[in-house]
């Protein structure tokens, strides 16, 4: 009986060590020298290849490394009869709520405009609302859209929340359906794209949506590229609707060296760093996460294909 | 008798309005309307022109408008035996939080150099340290110091501070005078300057003491321009031992179009806006000032002119 990693990842060698830490005494197969398919019971998995799973006869577990399961859950050699979970790791959601703070107060405090003034040697002091004038929208409303919520209001900011069901927050507005997402866009100065990719996000912030929120308003998704519409995102912001995009995550990544983003003076783009694992806390998270599964307690990281996250 | 608004600054009505309502009933003359010096007892300044305090034969009390008092302490006819107050104002403290939190998470998270990267459409995700491994240095460590490290520890940041004289917090290593300076600097990967413009802060960050901080530091200023040596700031930048540079002040303000910190791709220039006053909330916080001044009880916000804040 052993584990398997089966990662297409850099830092292959950080994670054979924090496993290791992670599962004392347990054998640990990495992929690609798996001697004994057989007796791999276990597989833990960032961007495993196409087959490699399949190949399992006496699987009984997969954890993703990663917190998106898209990738996973799009490739048809996937077995799908055997459960699946994502990762859901505070060292993860420290590192989102970073980054949305960040993006946040840069559409918040005009760095956009004011890096623009710097390229002309311009000294020109904005107007500047405060936090409390501020409505910030978040889109996908779990455990990381909870979070930074969290960090957000106490600087003073107004939070919305949108997700798939009905969610209540003591101190946000929380909205679901297509009601509720009409509602709000319409006020999301700063919208804060978190949404996984499945077959109800995909597109969802098309021309038609981007068109209800209000005049001057920020995107910033940090979620999965597939969300938004590009060509109808570049048209916004070309037509002044929208200031300004912050982009971490994109339909294609990496992002096309010929991609307008890369160029349009108000779109920054980040190469897909908003929340990177950190393989000591995942293993031990994963760790966790096995230990639930074989005394057969409940698992609440576990993935629900139909759902698609 | 009556209050005094001297105030050369672009939204005088506002202020106007907004004192009006702080201190109702009372009479308040604006400059450079003043019919009636003698009856001024209280003047509610922000740069003032010289010599129009002189003029005042009446005058009990100054209260600047601003949390920064250089510019009048600097003023020859300014009236020295009048006590002064500055601005501690709730307002302009969370003004200032979000700037701080705003740079240091640009520095944390390369934001600096993830723009560099697009400009070149360049996709590569950087190592990212977690908010653990890095030490913010504060310089400045009074009310708007502790704010500042009482929103960055809850992000996980190691926060050293340090100032004229002895502090505790007890979550901050609190240093002072020149060995304690020495020691700050020589572990902070992020520099933030909170410090004000007096004889002992004038020129402290020289070329020697900004050699001694750790290779790859960011050097934030949002206290005074005065306190960098900015040919020593610029070298270190040329040389690579400093990394990237946010600055919010300048020895000249407007930055003159033709310095070179405008052009150099590692220096961010902001045109003096990290903490902006609010006007609603200072008229109120003045008007708090004026009542205790005139039953006799204590201002913690009484310039010292010696210490030079």
């Amino acid at each position: 009986m052993s584990l398997l990693l089966c990662a297409q990842v850099d830092n292959l060698g950080q994670w054979q060590s924090e496993l290791a830490t992670a599962f004392p005494g347990e054998t640990i197969q990495v992929w690609p020298e798996v001697p004994d398919p057989a007796a791999v019971r276990i597989a833990l998995v960032a961007k495993p290849p196409a087959g490699a799973l399949a190949s399992l006869p006496n699987l009984e577990l997969i954890c993703s490394l990663w917190a998106g399961v898209d990738r996973l859950l799009a490739d048809p050699t996937l077995p799908r009869q055997i459960p699946l979970t994502r990762l859901i790791d505070p060292q993860l959601t420290a590192s989102m709520v970073e980054s949305v703070l960040l993006h946040v107060l840069t559409a918040h405090r005009q760095v956009p405009r004011y890096r623009l003034q710097q390229a002309r040697a311009e000294w020109t002091q904005l107007d500047q609302p405060g936090a409390a004038d501020r409505t910030i929208g978040i889109l996908g409303f779990g455990e990381l859209g909870r979070a930074c919520a969290e960090a957000l209001l106490p600087l003073g900011f107004r939070v919305l929340g949108w997700g798939r069901s009905a969610r209540t927050h003591p101190q946000v507005e929380c909205a679901h359906g297509a009601t509720g997402l009409a509602r709000v866009l319409a006020r999301a100065d700063i919208l804060l794209c978190l949404l996984p990719n499945t077959n109800e996000t995909r597109g969802l912030l098309d021309a038609a949506r981007l068109a209800t929120l209000p005049a001057g308003a920020t995107v910033i998704n940090v979620g999965r590229g597939a969300a938004i519409d590009d060509a109808a995102l570049l048209a916004a912001l070309d037509a002044g609707r929208i200031e300004t995009a912050i982009l971490d995550v994109f339909q294609t990544e990496p992002l096309p060296p010929g991609h307008r983003y890369w160029r349009h003076e108000r779109v920054w783009v980040y190469p897909h760093v908003a929340a990177e694992t950190d393989a000591r806390s995942a293993a031990r998270t994963v760790a966790d996460t096995v230990r639930r599964f074989r005394t057969g307690a409940r698992l609440p990281e576990r993935v629900d294909s139909g759902r698609g996250y």
